[in-house]
């Protein structure tokens, strides 16, 4: 179960100081529990979620509570950490966590990763204690390697925004949310935006609201007025004008999922942006740690894509936009074939141009 | 100035009877008024806005209770005569009405059209009441050519879409609303979508939700049920994943302005749709009455393109989504270039390819 917890006076607080982690890990008294920063309320609440079993999280991953492919892996990770610790049937947890969204790649693979170190244990004859002790060390672990894949590709990212734009600031356009509210660190194509604003290199953030949860207007906006980053925020369909204009130096996106054939699931409304930069001749850079590379998924077709309920679209906030009994179709990801990405940054190295033997080397040089 | 009505039970519903007229005049004991469907509270509501004056009108063109290319020619055609047959200064109510939107170019030539009736009437020596009659029967005229033009508009759109997808039923993807709520008559790109409804021809019309005003989530969606149309609505985001799944025959919109070289200024978000058909090989149709053409406006980048509050993104119904302080981007319209046009329908022909010369061709043709 979960219980919520509001953090007095964080409400809407832009001020640069560290906030709430997406995730963490705590051990009160009355027992271990995963403490998850509630997205949903986000940006007019800072309110923690406090998971003390997998179903809890399972919950809070279904309704975006905790989302974003690399923090999805993280938390899946210490679900079945979570399972294990309070002496839940861990089998059950991690097959509940893994199936909780379908698409992030992350996800299966954080569950699986702390799932064998648990049955690993077992089987080395350690007992529960020990074992569920191996499944936390191994969320930390990847906890851990998350941020430094942040950092790792931050600067890479840069790096190629830099060789791709000599000299001049970067105007980057951007789509959902991919900073430290997906991840152990400061995110994947985020950071790489911060990266720039840090190096005073960061002309303009252009902020995707994202339809239908608006995650660009609430999250990513959010991040960025912390960050005191130069940011704008746009509806999806004024992109465009954009591009016309001549003001998108770069789009860079994270992935949800990577096939081995190159192709990017990632939150819909990233295919059209990959579309008008090959029309206006401007790089489309997708940012993601390796764990989103699944070599099992052979191409784009293969992704399963999660389609989300039409109320998501039909409702905002509660508020009923469309008339009662209005269809709406939602899929929550789209996939952008391998020939439309410029480069795939991951904390391996940059793959460019994007093909089948690019990621079979990269995932074989492990 | 301007009073509300609400029409009892007209709230959400989609039964197919005939719906208030967008625009109506009318003259009851207490002088001749304008009656709107205040479009800003659909499809919640079904509210009455009366105008007594131009500024009333002004107001609410300005606040897209009265909006849509072709309806807003009427709306400031009638506004003179409103000016003219009460009495006030229409030098200056022309003035304020023509300015009031900058996009539409068939605002503006409403407005000169009912200006020039008067002007001539009192060119002849009529005195004012016979001036403003005149005025008033300008506008009357306009609002019947414009339903002519509508059905002219529809049986030619939808023998263009028979001849491009021959013997299939249709599944068009349209932008924002050009229905019978921004017309005289029964629309523009929307009217084909019911034409082809109507031969028992149309598989599915799916409406763009149209960020940040939602016109097609709220208008176009309201419009389809009450015409027992197959619809469904999407986030803007999500027609790219429409096109790569190949659901996508055709998109059909309007326009708000048509340059003399075949530029179509149109509701934000058309742009991206343009691009993404050309991508796809899906032939892409703008459909609108000549007025919208302006042959006075020579290319694409010429079009004054309305900015409008960065607050219709960062709130929603009223509900701030983005954290404070938050800038946005909010142009109101894009320019689509000739090159990504399959073909414009007018009620004077169809011009396929859209050229300059064509344009020039059928202006001089009136």
């Amino acid at each position: 179960m979960a219980d919520h917890g509001v953090r007095p006076g964080g409400s809407g607080r832009t001020d640069g100081i560290p906030m709430i982690p997406a995730l963490r890990w705590e051990e009160p008294p009355e027992g271990p529990v995963l403490v998850l920063l509630d997205q949903t309320r986000l940006p007019a609440e800072e309110s923690e979620l406090i998971c003390t079993d997998a179903s809890a999280l399972v919950a809070a991953i279904r309704s975006l509570a905790v989302r974003g492919a690399p923090l999805l892996g993280v938390a899946g990770a210490y679900g079945v950490a979570l399972a294990a610790v309070r002496g839940f049937d861990v089998e059950q947890a991690a097959a509940a966590l893994a199936g909780a969204r379908p698409t992030a790649a992350n996800l299966a693979a954080g569950v699986r990763r702390a799932k064998e170190a648990y049955d690993a244990a077992l089987a080395a004859g350690d007992g529960p204690d020990v074992a569920a002790r191996a499944a936390l060390s191994a969320a930390r672990a990847l906890h851990r390697e998350d941020a430094e894949a942040s950092t790792a590709m931050a600067a890479r990212g840069l790096a190629l925004l830099d060789e791709l734009r000599p000299g001049g600031g970067h105007r980057i356009l951007t789509h959902c949310n991919t900073g430290a509210l997906v991840s152990g660190g400061e995110g994947t194509a985020f950071a790489v935006a911060l990266a720039a604003h840090r190096a005073g290199r960061l002309r303009r953030l252009w902020v995707d609201e994202t339809r239908p949860l608006l995650q660009g207007a609430r999250l990513t906006a959010w991040e960025a007025a912390r960050q005191r980053m130069a940011y704008t925020v746009l509806a999806d369909g004024a992109a465009g004008s954009l591009f016309a204009a001549g003001e998108v130096d770069a789009v860079v996106v994270g992935a949800d999922r990577i096939a081995a054939d190159g192709s990017v699931a990632n939150k819909v409304g990233t295919y059209p942006l990959a579309v008008l930069a090959r029309y206006h001749h401007v790089p489309f850079l997708v940012v993601a740690p390796w764990t989103t590379v699944d070599v099992g998924t052979p191409d784009g077709a293969s992704v399963e894509l999660e389609q989300r309920v039409g109320r998501e679209v039909t409702e905002i906030g509660g508020v009923v936009v469309a008339p009662l009994g209005t269809q709406a179709y939602n899929p929550a990801f789209d996939v952008t074939p391998p020939e439309l990405v410029t480069a795939i940054v991951t904390e391996r190295g940059v793959l460019s141009p994007v093909t089948a033997e690019g990621i079979a080397a990269l995932e074989g040089g492990a």
